[in-house]
Order: C-alpha cells, then sequence, then structure tokens
C-alpha cells in the first residue's frame, strides 16, 4: 500500500454530478490512515502548474456532502489541453509537493493526460499512482457503460422534449431544439424518452452518427407535419454533411450565396435558427420555433439522476480504492451487471484515453431518425427515481349544433 | 343562482399550471347540481367558433388530477384575437349550446375577449355569467399580485442563472441569457433569486422597463469582469433604445451597415448571439457564451412552484364560485394578504382586459440593472418549497513551493 499526499482536480465541461465524484474521492481517502492530505487544484490542470491548491483536508464531512449535491466543478475546471511540456509541468509540481496519488476526473482529454502523467513518473522512478475518474455529459468514453454526467443531462433534455411536445400539441407548429454533443448522439438520442403517447414528439431525431441530409430533413417535416399537424424535432449540433461539413456552416453559405451578405455564425443560435429559416421558406409552414438547449442541459440545478448521483459518488470512492490497494494507474470504467446494477473496474490508461465512443448501431433505427427499443432500455434506468410524466384528457367529442 | 351547462377553455402560451386552472373548474363546478354537462373548447376560442368540444363531465376525477400536474394546455390553446365579429360567433355558438357559465383562463387578449362577449349577452339580453381566469408567465396582468404561471416560470429562471453561475464559474468567462417577457421584466428579474454569495451572479439585469444602451452594456460588462474574472448577464428579450427600437434589430442593422450584407432576425437566438458578438468585438474577451432560454422556460416538465400550482387551482375554484354565488361577469384576481398568504377577488372586466403590467420602480435597483430587496421578498415565496441549493468549498489555501 503506498502513502502520502493526494491531489485531486476536475478538467472539462462541468456536470450535475462531477462534485459526487470529488467528495467521493475525498471522503474515502479519509478512511486511509497513510493518507496525510488531500489537495484540491483550482481550475484543473492549470491550477496544478500554477500551484493554486486548496486543502480539502481542512473541510467538513457535512459541507462536503453538500457541494456533492451541488451541480458544476466545485474546484473549478479549465479547456487546457496540456501537451507533453505541460505534462512535464505538471509533473514537477506533483514531485514538489510530494504527492503521490492523483485522481483526475474528466472526459476524453483528461484520461489522455493522466496517461502521460503517468508514463513520465514511470519513466522518472517517481512512485505516483494516477487514475482517471470518467465524466462527460457525451457519454463518448469508450469501455465504459455511460459516464457520470450523462444521465443527468439526458434527464433534463427527456424532460424538455416531453414539455415542449405538451407545448407544440397545445399551439401546433413545427419545433426544433438542438442538443449537445459534437461526435456523439446518446444526449440528442435521449430526447426519445420524452415520448409518451404514439402522436407524441420528438417525432424526429437527428444524430452526428448518420449523414444529415438538408432535403430529407425537409421532406421528413413535411411528411410528419402532414400527419400530425406539428412536429416536434431534435437535432444534435453536431449534425454534418458526407463530407463531414457542419450542417450550420453549409446553410449560413448558402444564405450567403443568396443575399451576396454575411452571416455571423459565431453565437450558439445559429443552427436551430437556420434550420426553422429552412423549414419556413422551403415548406411554407407558419410557426416554426428553435431552441438551442445551451448550457442549461449542463448546469441546469435542480433537474438531476439519484442513480447517476449515486455513479458519481462510487466511481469517485473505487477510484481511491483501486489506488491503495491495486498496482498499476488507470481509468475507472461502470460496468452494467444487471438490469439495474453495475460494478466498476480499472481500464489501463492507453484502453481510454483519446478515444471516441459515438452511438453504437443498435440503439439507432433504419430510418436513421428514431432510437431502438434497445436504447430505451439501455437509458430508462440512468434517469433515475420520480421521473414527471404527463397525461391528457381522454377524448369525448360533444356534437355539433351549427355545424353539423 | 343560475344553472345550466358549463364551458372552459385555455388561451394564450402555455404555463405549468394552467391545466390546475383548468381542473379547478371542473372539480368545483361538479359540486353544484344544477350543472348539468362541463364542456371544455379545444384550442381556445379557436374551438368555440368551429364547435369542437369535449364532454368533461364524462372524464375521471383520477384523470383530471393527473391532468391538472401535467404542464401546457389540456384543452390546446390558440393565438387568435378576436375581434368584435369573432366574439359575435363565439356567443353565437354559446347561445346555440345553451351554455350559461363561460371560463376562459388566459392572459391580457383573453381578458378582453371575455369583456366582449360579456357586452353582447348582456346588450342581447341572454343569461350568460363569463369569467375569466388569470394565467400568464409574464405576470403582466394589472390588479393581481401576480399570476398563476408567472411563479413556475420564475422558478426555472431562477434555478437555470444558479447553474449557469455556477458553470461561469467554474470556466470564467461572460455569459448572457436571454428571458422571455416582452414588455414586462418580471421573468427576467427573476433570475437574481438564482444568487446566494455575493460575488454570484447574475451581475447584471436588463430589463424593458429600462432604456438599454449598448456602450453603457459594454462598460457595465467590462467593469464587472474586471472585478470578478467573469459575468453573468440577464437580458429580457424586450430590450429597447430610447426610441423604443428593439435592440436586436439595432445590432443587426450594425452588423449589416458594416459587412454590406444581410442578416436574419427571425430566428429566437439572435439577440444572444448579437450581444455575445458585441462583447467579443468589442472588449476582446475571448470566453462570450450566449443562451436564449426560449420555449424550456415555459414548458420545461419537472420545474414547477407548489405555491403556484396551489393558486391555480383556486383561481379556477373560485372561478366557478364567483359565477355561482356572484351576481356580476368579472376576472379573477390574486390578492397578497400575508407573508406569505392571498386571497381571491372578482375584479371587472373592464379593470384588466387589455392593460399591461410592467415592473413597479420600487423593484428595479437606481442603477438599473438589478432588483431591489423588495422583489426579492415579493417574489421569494411565490417560487414554492424545495428550491434547489447550490454550496461551495471554504478556502484553505496550500503554501506555494515552486513558486513561492
Amino acid at each position: 500500500m503506498s502513502s502520502g499526499k493526494i491531489l485531486v482536480a476536475q478538467g472539462g465541461g462541468p456536470t450535475a454530478v462531477i462534485n459526487q465524484s470529488l467528495v467521493g474521492v475525498v471522503l474515502e481517502a479519509r478512511r486511509f490512515r497513510n493518507v496525510t492530505r488531500i489537495y484540491g487544484a483550482l481550475h484543473g490542470v492549470r491550477g496544478i502548474v500554477d500551484e493554486n491548491f486548496v486543502d480539502l483536508t481542512q473541510e467538513t464531512s457535512h459541507n462536503l456532502e453538500l457541494v456533492a449535491a451541488t451541480p458544476s466543478s466545485a474546484l473549478g475546471s479549465t479547456r487546457d489541453k496540456p501537451d507533453l511540456k505541460y505534462c512535464e509541468d505538471i509533473f514537477k509540481v506533483l514531485r514538489a509537493h510530494e504527492i503521490e496519488h492523483f485522481f483526475y476526473i474528466g472526459g476524453n482529454d483528461s484520461s489522455d493526460t493522466v496517461r502521460i502523467v503517468s508514463e513520465q513518473a514511470r519513466a522518472a522512478g517517481y512512485p505516483l499512482r494516477a487514475i482517471h475518474i470518467p465524466k462527460t455529459i457525451d457519454n463518448d468514453l469508450v469501455g465504459n457503460d455511460h459516464t457520470p454526467g450523462f444521465p443527468s443531462a439526458a434527464r433534463f433534455v427527456a424532460q424538455a422534449f416531453a414539455g415542449a411536445n405538451l407545448d407544440n400539441a397545445s399551439l401546433p407548429g413545427v419545433y426544433v431544439g438542438v442538443v449537445m454533443g459534437r461526435h456523439a448522439g446518446f444526449l440528442t438520442a435521449a430526447s426519445a424518452l420524452g415520448k409518451k403517447f404514439p402522436e407524441d414528439g420528438p417525432h424526429l431525431i437527428y444524430l452526428p452518427e448518420r449523414v444529415f441530409s438538408v432535403e430529407r430533413f425537409l421532406a421528413d417535416v413535411k411528411d410528419t407535419y402532414a400527419r400530425y399537424g406539428r412536429c416536434v424535432v431534435a437535432v444534435s449540433e453536431g449534425i454534418h454533411d458526407a463530407s463531414g461539413e457542419p450542417i450550420a456552416t453549409l446553410l449560413a453559405k448558402e444564405v450567403e450565396r443568396d443575399a451576396h451578405g454575411n452571416v455571423q455564425l459565431s453565437g450558439t443560435g445559429a443552427l436551430a435558427d437556420l434550420l426553422c429559416d429552412e423549414i419556413k421558406d422551403k415548406l411554407g409552414i407558419k410557426r416554426v420555433r428553435g431552441d438551442t438547449f445551451g448550457y442549461l442541459q449542463r448546469s441546469f440545478i435542480g433537474c438531476v439522476s439519484d442513480v447517476d448521483q449515486r455513479e458519481a459518488r462510487e466511481v469517485g470512492e473505487k477510484a481511491v480504492q483501486f489506488a491503495m490497494w491495486g498496482d498499476r494507474d488507470g481509468s475507472v470504467a461502470i460496468k452494467r451487471t444487471g438490469f439495474y446494477s453495475v460494478d466498476y473496474e480499472l481500464l489501463p490508461l492507453e484502453a481510454v484515453a483519446g478515444k471516441t465512443r459515438t452511438m453504437e448501431d443498435e440503439f439507432i433505427d433504419e430510418k436513421g431518425t428514431g432510437v431502438t427499443d434497445a436504447f430505451r432500455m439501455y437509458l430508462r434506468p440512468l434517469l433515475g427515481s420520480g421521473m414527471p410524466d404527463a397525461y391528457r384528457l381522454r377524448p369525448a367529442p360533444v356534437p355539433k349544433i351549427l355545424k353539423r
């Protein structure tokens, strides 16, 4: 068993449960007598190279529990993607502070940072135990059944579309909701869990795993609108054409060509607006509304899956256990063992680092605009307890008198 | 006491609790033996003139309770704004179906429709009792302490900004969130209730009750960013310059002038994107993100104030009681009687119809970019129980070694 000081940090985009993992590390580490200090680095790897540490040993367990239930990274995060030199600087600081356990909570890039620092320590003969703790709302880490943070974001998206469907049924038209996830469509696909009755939306779901064609999109919307008198669409921000060009860029160019003008694409609302314009222009439908879910889907406070909370806590706890009782560095991964239960394993860092998982074919329906029951079975237990449900009046039409 | 058939309809934008009012009407009306039938009109006044009625007498009370807890208008809504002729058609249908009680749940326009129909019935000597039941997330009905639907939407906005603030603290930059409410700033101001610690955002709040200047806006953002290293801004979609011109139009024109091009303004994301571009261009801040809350703030399922639910139910119940025991038409209004309790009164339709309430001066701070404690006291009890709370780690810095 190794000993000494522990350092924990949080990287990448915040999630609703990333603090559960942080607190899992801190509280589990307190159980080990050989642990003398638990440091937290402020703003991820940036805080390590700048030596901006806080002493979490001095925090009360009560406040730690309250922080665990608070979304977003309590230690702060960073978008820095360390190269070899940056990792050397990290290693220098770890060494200077005699840190023997390094836990980094993050996504792909974070696991790669852990991998490089782990190799540098081994090459230098320094006794470092480096563990990557998974986190990402995109659910795009390989080797994991799913990643902490995704279930809560998925719950937000499902609840948002359940509501958008009710709104759209009340005031019929076309609704387009743009969801995060540049390469993996899991979060966009979660919109399907907002559907209850057969006529409910989302009626169409567009994922980055399939090539997007504006013409086919318009035909799909037209068909759906003709059938239901309304249409709810979920679109991934990462949709692209066959050559990989983002649809937002493509549509903007077309607008530019038409008007010999200049379209600003820097804002986040562009894709939703451009798709809505296409529908209005080409299909002549008047009531067309678009929303870009933006930061709400990852930072909204008060929409969290209790399953996600529990698992995020456990990956933090298990990370410490793997570090203390194990004999190698690695990345903690969630493995599904039942319907529904999970266990955790420690994957080699090389197996996770820098790789991107996308949605498996078995999760996407044949037309490419919906999900399969396999996906519904996969996602439902992750959303947790207390999912809000929608009900409607049952028809009992009254005979007309004037217009009979 | 009058007798016969009852008709209820829902108008305007849906809210999280508008079905509470509907069910309040239906269940309360069932208590009166003289009521023979309770009809619901599908899609508001449109359903009346088209005679699209459902018989709610045949719905179970159990399903009615489930529908009450479901957001958005269960009967469907409409954006139709009836003129005199339209109102005559409504009256013809009411008469043909021998409807003697008409309840319309809606905002300004709906109350005006009730007013006109009420007058027409009186002029024709037809014994109609017409009652307007208040509803609007904008909180812009005069004569009401607040309107059903507003508290739940305000809760969504407060929770959204509490989360956005945590996200922004984790990955510092400028965040702009655009909130609904074209004329009244209540919903945008609700963002202030997402703030807990003194350094928390929203740091700046821009309301349609104050003239917006792009130059002052940029100066405000610059100051805040210099002070906190970050800045969270809440902006009403209705902000305008001194002449009343919407800021989105103004900024778009400027872009157009610059580039001799053409900017599409039809999408809902335009204002957020344009403000973000201004900040990036003029202040040179790199990490600037904008969200337009859009339909989420009125239709998100699973974010509702229990106080709002109770009151929305009660305005429906009271409407029936006023109709059955009272001797005049009117608009049900919420009156605050304690901290916190309410009572209901029946205002004359002329007192409410077609008028717009905006935020009182005592609710807006001197600088015009924040709210007063009077507003916090006003809004807090409306948000209901179980508001999620945010916690943070307390500082315990670790001495630097390499960079000391």
